[in-house]
């Protein structure tokens, strides 16, 4: 089959062996894919990650052992877990000791004609949601963790930081929890999508209102953490959802004296996401900036790369 | 009256005016005071602040509008607030916007002859504990500060990094609540101090089990951070109570990662620390290293500063 091959921070399109599902694995015949800015870290070094590129996806299945997976389409959770051990235990899974995750580390990932994954990470992709749409439940998901973590009320005062495909993710989601909300970016056509949707947004260098309950750190860059830092409140909430590995020079002592709760944020529940996605409480096919095929998955990463570009889908 | 003045990092013991009390603020004749690393980093700079040193103390109270105040033992919360900001109404004194804090922030503090403070900051000092009990009860209120944050139960494991005179109430303060406790210093002296009260230790070159629930980072040292993010759990937290201006690299892609909660953690409840304090629930006599008398109070300084002492105090 095809697939997008990182290797040693060198990709390209190459013909790999199809995968082979192991026991309680199902094979899944990729329809279309997206590009995190996480695969553009892995590509720089992140992880230490060989392999096959790719973990937000919508596909077919073809074998499975459950009989009512088969020809049905799905997207899928990105760790695979052992079940047993201390944290699976802890009902903790997405931070199993012997987990592989998709496309980062230790399994191929969705750029690929062909993926494999345990059944149980499978979800049904409701019919209401095109594949342009479901390819985005696995981010959406990940926007989801921040309410998971965070119970914000309707009074609670949020800010986001990044406007880029994450931040757009997390600002629409936590706008379904409060209006007191402003999403600040640095590129105005991106800004504008989000005040399509009754969303307040601002540039970075505007002021904005300090003392927020709660900041989302989505910018991908290594600089949102002390604006982060700037804008909470005392006692407030900084959520991290950026993994750069650019060591970020910090001075400890401003969230020791503000009290402030920094949250590591990562994986986040499909359910809620697919749902958001199906009935249209989460808009994403705005952030769609192109298609590339398989066969130029590596231009399709380069594309991804540029400032002017948000999500970019790869189709089999 | 005498006083140890902070002026351009240079400490004296120099003739002051007394201080006057302002409205709702009383008059305290000092009987004894703590030094506390945050008075060695304000030599360094910190926080930029000029003015009497010193928020460790216990005293009598000379003049007070509350006549059953006068000729009491007290001791002080160090805080001193508006009542009437954001914060103090969303009962958050002690981030108030207007706030000063004693030889911290825009007030004279404690090694000195005489202090004041607002009447509402002073707590009678039981008599069962002595002048060199009480006179711990700030940086206990710190230490119990955690366990307000934090709902330890007797299951969770705690790791405490640093085995001065802050680890060494936080390890204490731990330990009422889950004996699954160690301690991590560099001093088997030190150590063997906790050791006694019968809290597990480990130096820090021994390999201490990953995986705790909470790590308290109380090593007063920008590098403890680092080590606390390598013994927390996923999903477990960190509580910083370091305050060091020394910017520190980090990667935070782990805390995202492994989704780890941050928690700043300033000063705490002078109840349960007066408590603990008079039942000798938390023993605090040990960890005199030396007594300074107020000339001397100079002296008081370099000697906290060695690696070898634990809590140094200056009598008036």
């Amino acid at each position: 089959m095809r697939a997008l091959v990182l290797s040693d921070r060198e990709v390209r399109v190459d013909e790999v062996p199809d995968p082979q599902p192991q026991a309680g694995e199902a094979l899944v015949k990729v329809l279309m894919a997206g590009v995190c800015n996480t695969d553009l870290e892995l590509v720089r070094g992140y992880m230490g990650f060989n392999g096959v590129l790719g973990h937000e996806f919508v596909g077919i299945v073809e074998q499975a052992n459950n009989p009512h997976l088969v020809g049905k389409r799905v997207v899928g959770e990105i760790n695979c877990v052992c079940n047993t051990c201390h944290y699976c235990r802890m009902e903790m899974p997405n931070h199993c000791l012997d987990r592989s995750v998709l496309g980062i580390l230790k399994r191929n990932g969705a750029f690929a004609d062909y993926l494999t994954l345990p059944e149980e990470n499978l979800h049904l992709a409701p019919a209401s949601a095109r594949d342009d749409v479901a390819v985005f439940t696995e981010p959406t998901a990940a926007a989801f963790r921040i309410v998971e973590q965070v119970k914000l009320t309707d009074n609670d005062r949020v800010v986001v930081l990044g406007d880029g495909k994450l931040g757009q993710l997390c600002a629409q989601v936590v706008h379904l929890h409060t209006k007191n909300l402003v999403c600040v970016g640095k590129h105005p056509w991106k800004l504008q999508l989000l005040s399509n949707l009754g969303i307040k947004t601002a540039l970075a260098d505007e002021p904005v209102m300090r003392g927020a309950d709660v900041v989302v750190e989505a910018t991908g860059s290594h600089l949102g953490f002390e604006r982060a830092l700037e804008l909470v409140r005392p006692e407030g909430t900084i959520v991290l959802k950026t993994t750069v590995t650019h060591p970020t020079a910090l001075d400890l002592s401003i969230p020791v004296i503000n009290e402030v709760t920094i949250l590591g944020s990562r994986c986040g529940p499909f359910r809620p996401a697919l749902e958001a996605l199906s009935l249209g409480n989460v808009g994403v096919r705005p952030l769609v900036t192109d298609t590339f095929t398989l066969n130029d998955a590596d231009k399709a990463l380069q594309r991804a790369a540029e400032p002017d570009a948000m999500k970019v889908l790869i189709q089999m």
